[in-house]
């Protein structure tokens, strides 16, 4: 099944995973979906949407622009009120497209599980048109070198803790010039998190 | 009039701007809408996007995700066959979305003309979802780099082009790792214009 019409493209599509626990339990959380001769996930040993999937076999791809959703559920859950079910299972309630996916186990690595993803329903909630912003841009990459920097916290060194914190300011910068509100209360958490 | 139907959100929204000459010769190059209590957009002094705009006093934003179409019309002007015609203006065929403005002087710094931006027509010809690419990401940020580079070559001093160009091979790497094809055709075509 081709994804390109619920946003999932070539590349690596960086979307906010939900997953649930075996008790129900919703979780979301930033991956990327791998698109090269059908669909993976590399999900990193430690996290919650890994122990999930290893418990319920399911995930579930939620095509949003918001930089405040991705900034939150790297750090930490989002709280209840995001989430609703699609097909009985969790999804984010503003996302602009939903897919569910079987996962099934195809390699691993250090510090890392990869799955093979098997389309099983998708939605699409939202259709629009949007121009880049270098700002929703900056917010993911602050996203993923804050996530790194709080992972590696007790064996990160000094000097490298400071170039990763130089970058964030970098990217802070560019949301503060091009980014619109929701950027810019995106970068407010993030550097929330990075200060805690 | 509200833009963000038409793709221009809040902050400054990437888009590919077409404008013509006196004499209807079509232009395409990227620019950014600035959104602050009205559309605003900076034109450089020596670009073809300015000059056309001083004698013809019009723009069009022509919303794209096409990674190509970026690089390209960054470094030289798109060919014949890109462009058709809305409302008697130039704008490309292949854009999400058109806006077409009529440009008021309202300041000025040392390299650039800042203009005030009047709506006068607005047409969305696709609709979709998209999630977010790094890829798509790097080529904007490796494109802007590189025409720092191309505008200040005779007095670029050797260390700071060795500093730009690490940073362009950076966003290479996420290109590759991240993009699709079209991301992947874009980095060898702003590598050309690098390199030449």
């Amino acid at each position: 099944m081709e994804l390109s019409e619920y946003g999932i493209g070539e590349g690596i599509s960086e979307v906010i995973a939900t997953t649930q626990s075996e008790e129900g339990e919703p979780n979301a959380a930033p991956i990327g979906i791998i698109n090269r001769e059908g669909y993976f996930v590399r999900l990193y040993k430690g996290s919650k949407t890994l122990s999930n999937v290893l418990k319920t076999h399911k995930i579930a791809a939620n095509v949003s622009n918001d930089a405040v959703l991705f900034v939150i559920s790297a750090f930490k859950n989002l709280s209840r009120e995001h989430f609703t079910r699609f097909q009985g299972f969790p999804v984010l309630r503003d996302a602009d497209a939903w897919v569910i996916f079987k996962c099934e186990p195809a390699s691993s690595g250090e510090d890392f599980f990869e799955f093979k993803l098997k389309v099983q329903a998708a939605k699409v909630n939202r259709k629009g048109v949007r121009a880049i912003n270098r700002g929703l841009n900056a917010i993911i990459e602050a996203t993923i070198l804050a996530t790194r920097l709080k992972v590696n916290e007790n064996d990160t060194k000094e000097g490298q803790k400071q170039r990763i914190l130089r970058k964030i300011a970098y990217y802070e910068g560019i949301v503060e010039k091009c980014g619109g509100e929701r950027e810019k209360e995106a970068m407010k958490i993030l550097k929330m998190f990075v200060m805690r």
